[in-house]
This record gives structure tokens, C-alpha cells and sequence, in this order.
């Protein structure tokens, strides 16, 4: 029975019994953590193979390159070829960084503060700038754009990405407004995946600011679950292409959650404008990046095909995890009125939206009782979720078993959180 | 006999016997490059060993940390420990980056622009910034300041480190003077080493401003040519500590020369409140750098004894090269009177001076008949130097007969240009 069906008395019976649930679990003593969208060490252990790629000791690339030494600022063929086949784009279009993708959009905002797009006035000569985001979103981007003193603008996320309407408003009619972050596949934390309509509305974007760019995150490109029911999106440059607005996209990616994270490589992806005026700062600022982690990758991999074989052993072993989440999820707050949530066919989160006003409280529940979650309103710029209801779980980490009993107390904790609520509000 | 000493009719002499020389050599189509600080494929090679250091599989630190794994923003213990010994500094003073130091540099800068250092008005805030620039110094030190639109000072280098007269004159008067760029021991490109009083004025200098920071590039710090002939820096942070300016000096280091360039470990060591605020800007940039590599590395070595009797082996070959080149210069170009040049015991360069106004002009001699010198002018800031005197030779890269062949190319386009301002000013 819904919870919201209740009368005060049986909300009050139904709250006891959740409560002497909750101290039982809680006495337990665990230490689990459902907070990041981390590997688990099985998954790390189907990359091993890595360790062994160069034993043979060559270390020549394919276009005669040393790879120990010095040189090839942009990334050597082999890794250009590797990262464009699983981002999508045309080998010219990529330069090849180091480990982390997220270095390289901090760097990108942290260049346009000192230096603009493109020859643009830089952002820290100007009174005001904003970016827009689509929320529930991503952390650490939102992060990055805080940090620099950059007013940020929920957007609110569909069913098949961000609210368009309010997107195209902003950017056509505000030029303060230079940027928008996006996971357009798998999205962190709901899951869901563009729809070609908003992908091609990205594409026709009208910006008001000649340094508008689209922040495309590709983090989840190849990160399906099911092998035979798998999301695509457009292509967004060659879509921005069309639309005649070929420099307006930033695409991201990394092998940070295909090989090891921390050790993987990560890339951009742009037009040959953006790619050029990226480079002039480039070498200003490192020699290269590390090419024998490029070679070990390329090596390791083969090819894009190996790449997506290897994706599937991810799928097999984060599968499951992602099924008994959603399992207890639907047997457990499934028709009680006080939780919704996404059911993705990839990436690394699901997304659950309590009661409004219930998230914190249900967070800070499962923290008491051992689980670490992603703090409640992570997801929002500035931590604040207006409705303070979302809350990001990230079920690859913790073992099977782990899992099980982490997704037991949780649930109890939403229960709990939202029986109080509402015998609150009688 | 000097040139200086020779009639006109002589120098017309010897002009064409050199001139005849010159095209004979240049008539080889030799292709030869003496331009930059890069080791050679045999120096590469003592670091194989690199490549199969973590085939035990056992990729967890002795923290515990598991290597493959996210986290660990500042560094494995093991690498602190290692880099540590290195730079001469406590391993609490140390963070652990990717693989290039010079990233790290560049990352510092962009960071004061944008955030400023330790609280101060971000740099882009300011009518005007100032760099101290000892010259001649090292080109892509100048890239970085210069990109950012930074001005840069020349301060004279003496035998025994800068001017210090005049770094403590502008710093101690001038509140737009922000840092000065310091390469304290083999320096690039003279291979001096600064001495111990030159170091205890830099920790005792009285900055104007309190976001003034000492830029020390100890890049050559275990980069001995000789066993038994070496040079010692005091260490700085010490030395600024005791002096009462425990904040003034960020130092910056890797292993770039010491396996792979561009596959190394990079460090910035500094004062703690340096490292707290650096660390706040560092957790929004990146989740962590790469951890198998620094666990690589750390293995690969066992501890910093490691290191030294590995670093021998670079000096095996490289000193024979070094002397190649000292013993052509000698015997070409001694008691000429048109040029002199350092004798460094380490580093990666000879810094040679021409009479002036003849750099440019020795280079591009030397570039028409096959051999690539740094640009005249390079190792000044803007790439003015301004008596275009100052030629970098790197002796490192090529093998031992391209040596050869490019050291008697290069004096014989020193005599040339030489002759060819004797005789223009007779």
C-alpha cells in the first residue's frame, strides 16, 4: 500500500516497524559505500593484461615514433586512431592528453578565463559569465565552473535530455551565457540518453556569444549494459557541422572506466579551429603527453573491436550489480508513492528522486548506518537541490554481497525518511 | 692565432679557407640535430627495466592503495618518498603529478591568474605582472610567462647564479614583481650552479609582494656528468624557512631525464600552506594523476640509491659526449678570441657565447649545412637576446660520430661568422 493511502495511525505502526528495521541494520557495524562511480577491483583485474602489452620492448610506433622519448604533442596515430573510433570523429579531429578527462575540460574553462575561445575576449576580463546545467548532473563539472567564478543555471533534464526550450532561450538571448555541460549518453547521474530532436537541436544552437560552446562529456560512449539493447546518439560535431556551427562542440572522453582509472588516456574532440587554437596553448604547456600509456593502450586493444569486446566483460560484471539495485528498488519502494527512479542501459549511476525534502535526511540515515552515499544535492551547482530529492547511487563498487546490503539499508532509510515526512505534515 | 690579432689581409685568408671548408661540409647533406635536451635511444634503453617492473601483478601500494584505482589526489607514498629524496625536501612537503614538470609550472602560473597565490589578488586582477628572467635561461620558461602576457626581466647570470644585486633591487621595490624563473644547479642552457650565498640571498630577499615566489626549476639535480666532481645546492625551502619566508618558493622537479621523457613522475614541493592551497585548486582539476606509473617507478628504483646508481649510467654516456664537445671547442675555438663557452660537471647543456651580433648567424649557417641548433636568441626572454651572442648547444641526442660531424660543422660557422664581422668592420 502507498504510504500516501495511510492514515496517521497506520504511518505511525508502519514507521515503528521501519525504525526497529533501521537500528537492526544499523547495530550491524557495516562500512559500505554506494558514493562514486568507481570500478570495482574485478573489473580493474580484466585490464591486467595491460601490465604485459610492451614486454617485447618496442616501443616504436607505427609511424616510427620513440615513444619513450620526447615529442608528438598531440598523441601519437595509433591512439588518435583508438580514442577518435570510440568518440566518433574523423582522426584529425583529437588531440590525445593524459589521464584524465577531466583535467582536460578544466583546462579548457581554465584557458578561456585566461586566454578566450577562439580569439575571444577571456573570461576574466568580462563582468559576467554562465553556464548552463542540465540538473541532476555531474559533481565534479559543476565544480570546475564554481570554481572559477562561473554563474550556473539548472536546466532542468526530460525523459530524452535537457529541457531545449530553456536551453535555446539562454544561449540565443544571453551572451553571457558561454557554455553548457553535458553527459549526452548514460548520463551521470540519470542515465538517459539524448534523442536525436535535442542532439540536432544542439546542433542548430543560435548563441548569442561567438564563445558559446557545447562541454559534450562523453564519459559513457561505450559503457552499455546490455549487449542487445544499447542507446546511440548523433554525432554532435558532424551534426554542428551540418547546422552550420561547426565550432561550437567540445567533445570529451577517457579510458578511465575502460582500463584503470587514474592510468588511463583521455581526449578532445573539435574542429580543426578549436583543435588549433588549443595547440598554440599546448605547447605552451607540456612537451606531450605520456605516449608509452598511449602505445600500451593502443597495443593492449588492437583496435576499436577490442575495445568494445572488453567493454562487455565491464557489462558482465556491473550488470548484475545494476539488476539488484533496481530489483530491491522495485520491491521495495515500487507503488509507495515515495520514490521515483531511472533504469539505464548504461554508464555507472541510478538515479533516485525521493518526497521533496527527503534526500538529505535520507542520506544523512544510510551515512549513520554505514553507507556512504553521494552527498544529497552533489548533483546540483552550488549542492543545492532545489527540492532537495535526488540522490546519485553508484552500485559498481561495492562486492554482490556488499551491494545487497547496502541497497537493504537504503531503501529502510528512504522509508524512513519519508514516513517522517509525512507524519510531519499530518 | 687570434682573429683579433690578424691583419685584414689574413682574416680575407683564412675566410676563404674556412669558406671553402664550410661548403665541403656543407656538400655532406648531413642531417644533425643539436637543438634540444633529449636523451639518446642508448640512454633510453638503461630504463627498460621499466617495462616489466609490475609484471608480479601486485599493483597495491604499500598503504594499501590499490594503483589501478581512482583516488589518491596528492601521490603514492612510495613516489613521495622517492621524489623526495630527489628534490631534498620532507616527504610532507611533496605532491606527486603526471608527467611533466613542466605542466606543473605552467599550471602554476595559470592558477595565480586566475586564483592568485595563497589568497592575493588573482593576477589577471593586476594592471601588471612581473617575471625575473635570469638569462641566458631556458626558452620554454619564457613561453609560459610570456603567454600569459607577463613581463619579463633580464637579470644577468654571473658564474655563481644571477645578479642578485638586482633580483634583490626589483623585488624588494617592486610589488608587480611576482616571481623569477630559477634553474639552481646545471643550469639551463649554462650549466653553472648557484652557490651558497647566492641561494641565502634568495631565501633572505624581502619581496614587495607577498604573492612573490621563487619559480626553482631543479630539473638537473641528480644530472652529475661526474662521480667525483659534483656540484651541491643548499636546500632552499630550508634555507627560506630559517630566513622566515617558509612560503617564497615553489621547487619543481621529475623524472623526465632520469626513464622516459614524457613517461616520468613530476613533484612541486613547497611550504604547507602552499600545498593546502594548491591542493584545493588540484581536487577540482583532476581526481588524481597516474598511480601504476608512479608505483612503476618507485618499484623500478626500490629507493633513491636506486636512482643515483642509475643516473650513473646516464652520465657513462653522456660525458664522453660532453667532453667531445668541450675538446672541439678547445682545439677550434680556443685562444680565438671569438668565442667562450661553459664547462658544466651536469645538466644538459654548454652554453656557448659568440662575439656579439654573430648568434644568429652561426645558426643559421649551421642550419643551412644540416645542423639544428636551438634558435638563436631562445634562451632569452621574447627570444631577444640582445647582443645575439648566446648559441645552447646539446650535445645529448646525437650518437657519437654525428657528434663529431656536427661540432666541426657548428665551429666552422662560428669562425665564419665571425670572419665575416671582423672583416665587415674593418
Amino acid at each position: 500500500m502507498s504510504y500516501q493511502e495511510m492514515t496517521k495511525e497506520e504511518l505511525q505502526e508502519e514507521r515503528n516497524k521501519v525504525a526497529a528495521k533501521y537500528e537492526e541494520l544499523k547495530a550491524m557495524g557495516l562500512k559500505l559505500d554506494m558514493s562514486r562511480g568507481k570500478p570495482n577491483t574485478e573489473q580493474l583485474d580484466i585490464s591486467m593484461g595491460m601490465i604485459d602489452t610492451l614486454t617485447d620492448y618496442n616501443l616504436v610506433g607505427e609511424q616510427g615514433v620513440d615513444c619513450r622519448n620526447y615529442g608528438v604533442l598531440d598523441g601519437i596515430i595509433e591512439a588518435k586512431r583508438l580514442l577518435s573510433a570510440m568518440i566518433e570523429c574523423p582522426v584529425e579531429n583529437i588531440i590525445i592528453y593524459g589521464n584524465s578527462s577531466l583535467n582536460v575540460m578544466y583546462d579548457t574553462v581554465a584557458r578561456s578565463m585566461t586566454h578566450g575561445v577562439m580569439g575571444s575576449t577571456p573570461w576574466c576580463k568580462l563582468d559576467k559569465v554562465k553556464f548552463l546545467c542540465p540538473v541532476p548532473g555531474y559533481d565534479r563539472h559543476f565544480a570546475i565552473t564554481e570554481f572559477f567564478g562561473i554563474e550556473m543555471i539548472n536546466i532542468p533534464m526530460n525523459e530524452d535530455g535537457p529541457n531545449m526550450d530553456l536551453v535555446e532561450k539562454y544561449v540565443s538571448e544571453d551572451a553571457s551565457v558561454k557554455g553548457i555541460w553535458c553527459v549526452p549518453k548514460y548520463s551521470n547521474p540519470s542515465g538517459i540518453t539524448y534523442s536525436d530532436e535535442v542532439v540536432r537541436r544542439f546542433a542548430n544552437l543560435k548563441p548569442a556569444a561567438e564563445d558559446f560552446r557545447i562541454y559534450w562529456d562523453n564519459a559513457y560512449c561505450i559503457h552499455h549494459l546490455y549487449e542487445d539493447d544499447q542507446d546511440h546518439i548523433l554525432e554532435i560535431l558532424e551534426e554542428c557541422e551540418k547546422a552550420g556551427n561547426p565550432d561550437m562542440v567540445f567533445k570529451f572522453c577517457s579510458t578511465s572506466k575502460v582500463t584503470f582509472p587514474g592510468s588511463g588516456i583521455a581526449a578532445i574532440s573539435a574542429s580543426k579551429a578549436n583543435l588549433d587554437f588549443i595547440k598554440k596553448q599546448l605547447s605552451i604547456q607540456t612537451i606531450g603527453h605520456d605516449k608509452v600509456n598511449q602505445l600500451r593502450h593502443a597495443r593492449f586493444f588492437g583496435d576499436f573491436n577490442g575495445m568494445i569486446e572488453h567493454m562487455k566483460k565491464h557489462a558482465e560484471i556491473i550488470r548484475p550489480k545494476f539488476e539488484a539495485v533496481l530489483n530491491t528498488l522495485d520491491k521495495e519502494l515500487g507503488n509507495m508513492g515515495i520514490a521515483t527512479w531511472t533504469k539505464p542501459k548504461g554508464g555507472y549511476f541510478i538515479s533516485l528522486n525521493t518526497m521533496d525534502g527527503c534526500a538529505k535526511k535520507t542520506v544523512q540515515l544510510a551515512s549513520e548506518a554505514g553507507v556512504v552515499m553521494t552527498p544529497a544535492g552533489a548533483t546540483y551547482p552550488y549542492g543545492k537541490d532545489p527540492h532537495d530529492s535526488n540522490i546519485r547511487i553508484a552500485p559498481t563498487y561495492p562486492s554482490p554481497e556488499e551491494l545487497t546490503q547496502a541497497c537493504e539499508i537504503f531503501v529502510t532509510c528512504v522509508k524512513l525518511a519519508s514516513l517522517d515526512k509525512l507524519l510531519k505534515n499530518m
